[in-house]
């Protein structure tokens, strides 16, 4: 159900409460509005944002749509901005995004979401002790919400980075089909997050140069600081995708190691088995003139024969470092 | 054979019919003419374009030409446009391309293309009751029709995310060269679809900024809002590539995961019954001194060196983690 | 040996000749010349472009040079263009490269080439017929030559893309190293079209902006459909490219699916007949006390025995999916 | 803790001290002022740069967050920026970065930084001896140090191209795990590394280009060679990364090699044995009438067979180049 | 040690020689002076460079500084650049580059280069017989010299690809670590070849473009040439890099493709033995009661039942494909 809260200051008055304090205020009559409008439906939308305030009917659209990426529009009474958030639930790969459309007018902000935004909360509750939130101007307040949906992005991409980290690890010990399954739910992640904070950076820009008519000169810096701040999420967005790439090679090579070393296990056992079976085989034949068997020390030169050629055997392949060095090859993971 | 469908709108009288109605306009005369052409062939379409509109012959071709990628040509009484749609079918790998080339002047609009297409036929449908499409102008109109054309892909890409998503979790059961030449065909269609969408983004770009000479200011922001449908229709398509290129990644991984496996399989069978056949193969000597061959317990003792070697052998590999841990190693299917 | 051809148009007089031709124009006298030198010689071009007409001597030299990419260079009195057409022999892989080095003045055109020129010779013979081509201007002669130049690429394009598709269907069934080393042909055949192309697109985006002096601006309109269609070229060369990488990719996945299978193979069959072996060695074995050799049904009871371990065998094998689903490995052979 | 050093010049008096310096010191006056601060708090900080000197709250929490990349901000009476060095320990991985904020003025320069910088101490030791640092104006300073600290990333890429050609001789010798996890770890240390210098290069592009307000004009060719210096920095982290990313790739072929050469030598060794084994199970059976057991050179007989059969398949291999040209397989591991 | 050549050209009177000429030489003068500086060491260069022509320190530092990337920075009374050259011992694998750093003036040239350079050699001993070298303004001699720097390098180039296609070929005969290790280092060639000439190219298109003050605007055609010929040059090592990449994957088909070859030899001899070894354990067991060996063609039975099974087993791979088709698979070394 769509809830409606309004703020005003007039002076030095703040005024909290429900729709009804809309109509308290005037354009240009030097009252501040800020109208925070949750999970709205096109039936109040509508009246309230293209009838009463007229605002385009693209523009409403645009905030009740889910899937507009963030984008900025200028109109002749009002700038309209849509922001993203994104949140990744690592154990799940489900990622949930958060939308919010921005009209800033020269005194008045309304911001339309379908979410609970814990940034927009956060600037509801500070606003009775910090007015100045609001009295620097709706854009100063604008600037106070969207600093909340960007920082929002660290801890995620902290999370992000240990992950990447544990499977690393995790791969070099044991290169399972489940990692690779993680390697690429982590590197779509990486994507979702990617595609939605490219077009943001770029509005950022936009704004921090000052392209948006109602941000005032003085608060261009604030945003810049936000920028700033987006510019460093999508670097680190494409350090992680850099590693991913990097895990997603190292996959490979693990498993070929592994292979490697188990054909290494089958050739030493075969080339050592099947010679000593072949000369068992030959004083197994049945002939009536083997001299051999007729040896009183036959069995036992035999067995001497067998263990001189095993001993050849270990002896080649140690030295071509197929045998006492497998340690070497999992140094990596005694080392840790 | 060539369609020719007719929409007259004078003042507040809307006339739809065939090519007869074209006769009652007259350039610079207030009425507004929509002709919409379907299945041209050259020789209908080049008296009237380029004989009695006078319309440039190379736009003419282009209009006719099915290979003519998104383009805007200025002349000096009216624009050319090229904007295309794309259809893939996912089952037969087949892909349909729809191209339309549109003249816009100040007061009249020519839509020319080869395929029935049902963003035109809506728009024309729509059109008696909702006049406005027409009285605000033929660029308006054509907003329309575009808006129709460009929102179709979001329904295949739908699709497509949801093939890709599939062939991610089969390949993962069970990697086959169906999921390859699969995976190969998939690639080609988002190809497809990129490269059309790239000059199509830029177009609408253009004339979103204001380039088209017969595009009123004031609607400029409905080419926008097409623009940003077609920018994300883009980044959706990259995102796509993105996660094929992956899931082609992950498929050899898995492949070799697989051959890892069969690989333990058979050197687990071959390390423990090698020397198991080795002491049946010497104890079938034919020495004539072989002591153990006489003992009571001889045959039990041989049996039990045999198990005893046979314990080892399965305690080693235990250890090496190659056996009974089987299921690890596709813990991913159970997961599931 | 240097060939040159002379075309001279005064009012509505054409004479095509030799190059005596050229004693008959004075420039701007009203009359257009069409100059064209075959496989041009130092000691016969350098007198005529150089002294004759005092046409740069970088320009002169780069017209003889075999190896100069597609540019343009602006002279106070004329326009220099090098451009460029590949031909591709897909079964040699040999690619023939045509240079034509074209002077454009106000009422003059040189075009200089070492090799046969289909395009050239085209509008050679199609101009006594058709005068408008040196009556518009020589800049709307170069147009013709250049636009048969760059259409002559798409049909080398779809030989080169039905080639890419066997290829990519002949991998599927059989990845042998031919296939390999066709695919690197391919590709650098793809590179050679590329490299071409890109600096061709340029420079006719370039001539069709205005860039060039003596190109009228009526006339800009038809370089711009000429560069539609080098953008087309080089768009597929790109698809061509992308396409030509996954298939590199698919190799090498079909190429291990191939080894996985054939392990599968061995494995099956070692694991069934080496505890077989085993069996028929343990009751080869030369023991006095054997009870089982002596009795009734020994060798019976072996046989079976040695019956049931296949069965198992043949059983743990089909529960792993590594048997009698063997079809499914190659089903996209058969769908085909 | 907190430790302040100033340097103080007015005329040709150099005072070297603590903060209490900073009161002889007056905007305008003529003396020129720097004041560096390590290891800074807020508590001492806000007072210093925003009380008393006028500095943006922004500018300052910029200067205690570890985290903001270089950048610019103007500011009207100073220029804010931050720089950054990076050390990275090639034995831990572990990756040290250095923020050093600095405010520009007319007259003063503050640089704020957390850890001990050689660069700055070093600065300040020269300072009594050379003091055209300070009189050349506080943009000479500023200079000098950054100047410094880009320097100082020279040695640490040659230890890293050593480290990586070292890596990439072993990886040939030996490809084991380690080799690899030492790969991605040298990757990853490349990006840290890259992800500084790009934003740290853009940002001294933009002081050479004249856009700091503060930086006099004939001072901008020492930024443009700092600027010099770090596009060199830049570019040979690329080279590492490619050369990195191409060893990625030949550590896969060397394994590749690897499992190749150890299959080879269990192909051989089957393949030869297998047959003699069956040519001495041959003759182990028990068949009443096999005549070839009673000839009287039935035995050597036998043992010429399997010699010639011996023979045959190491020819035969020979031929195929398998054995006795292991030499050249390892042609590169000899050669150095 | 430093050596020092100069000409001058006053009028029509050109002198050649030694330091001593640089007296006879005045700015504004009339006369042209080149300085041609090999082996520069500081303590020459300095007092010449910086006290006597009063260029700039960083001027002078750079040009003896082996490092410094191509660049060019402008000063009031001159110009200076740096221009790069590489060779490559495609044998030792070792670049050998050359720096020139040119000062620029309206009537002088400088040259400071460590290494005996050719095309500067080449310009000194052309200019006695070709004055016009001098006499068209020092920037025309810059022109010569630096013409020869770049065309140095296209017969490298010849040499590089010759290299790579016959590293190719080498490679689809046998795949050897020595070829790896050749491609590693051909790729890190190209790698520096690359990482040389981006610079480089820029600097002349900024040079071509007009942006030197003491390049006369009729010599910036000579530069363009120099230009596209760079231009040139950077585009064949882009294909060359390309070509390296896809070689570097060939690589892993051509070893993957072999392995699968070596394993259907194992398979085949495994699957054929191990049958026919079992049938003679059987017959070789000791069982009391066998009837089969007391038959008197049981022998006989016993070795045609043998080679049934083997024919079976043959026909069977044969059906497969894994055997008498051997030759397909290397079809492509005896097409060669």
């Amino acid at each position: 159900m769509t809830a409606i809260r309004v703020a005003l200051l007039a002076g030095d008055d703040l005024r909290v409460g429900g729709p009804e304090l809309i109509d308290q205020w005037r354009a240009g009559g030097g009252a501040r509005l800020w109208v925070d409008i949750t999970q709205p439906d096109a039936a109040t939308l509508e009246p309230l944002l293209e009838e009463r305030f007229g605002f385009h009917e693209l523009a409403s659209e645009d905030s009740l749509s889910a899937t507009t990426l963030p984008k900025y529009d200028p109109f002749p009474q009002y700038d309209f901005f849509i922001f993203r958030a994104v949140d990744v639930d690592l154990h799940e790969h489900g990622s949930q995004t958060y939308k919010l459309a921005a009209f800033l007018g020269h005194d008045f902000l309304f911001t339309v979401h379908v979410e609970t935004m814990h940034p927009i909360d956060d600037v509801a509750s500070r606003l009775p002790s910090d007015r100045r939130l609001l009295a620097n101007g709706p854009d100063f307040l604008l600037y106070a919400i969207v600093d909340g949906m960007v920082d929002a992005h660290f801890p995620l991409l902290d999370r992000m980075e240990e992950c990447v980290d544990a499977l690393q690890d995790a791969i070099f010990l044991d290169a399972t089909p489940g990692h690779l399954d993680e390697l690429l739910h982590l590197k779509r992640d990486a994507n979702v997050l990617r595609r939605q904070s490219l077009p943001q950076r770029e509005l950022l820009n936009q704004i921090s140069r000052g392209d948006a008519q109602f941000v005032q000169k003085n608060h261009l810096i604030y945003y810049r600081d936000v920028y700033d701040h987006m510019f460093r999420i999508s670097e680190t967005i494409d350090v992680l995708r850099d590693t991913l790439s990097g895990t997603m090679e190292a996959y490979l090579s693990v498993v070929a190691n592994r292979t490697n070393e188990i054909m290494r296990v089958l050739t030493v056992f075969s080339a050592i088995m099947l010679p000593l079976s072949l000369i068992a085989g030959i004083y197994g034949m049945n002939f009536d003139h083997i001299p051999e068997l007729h040896w009183l020390l036959g069995y036992p030169a035999a067995l001497a024969l067998m263990a001189a050629i095993a001993a050849v055997m270990l002896f080649f392949f140690w030295k071509k470092g197929w045998i006492f060095q497998g340690e070497t090859t999992f140094r990596h993971e005694e080392e840790k």
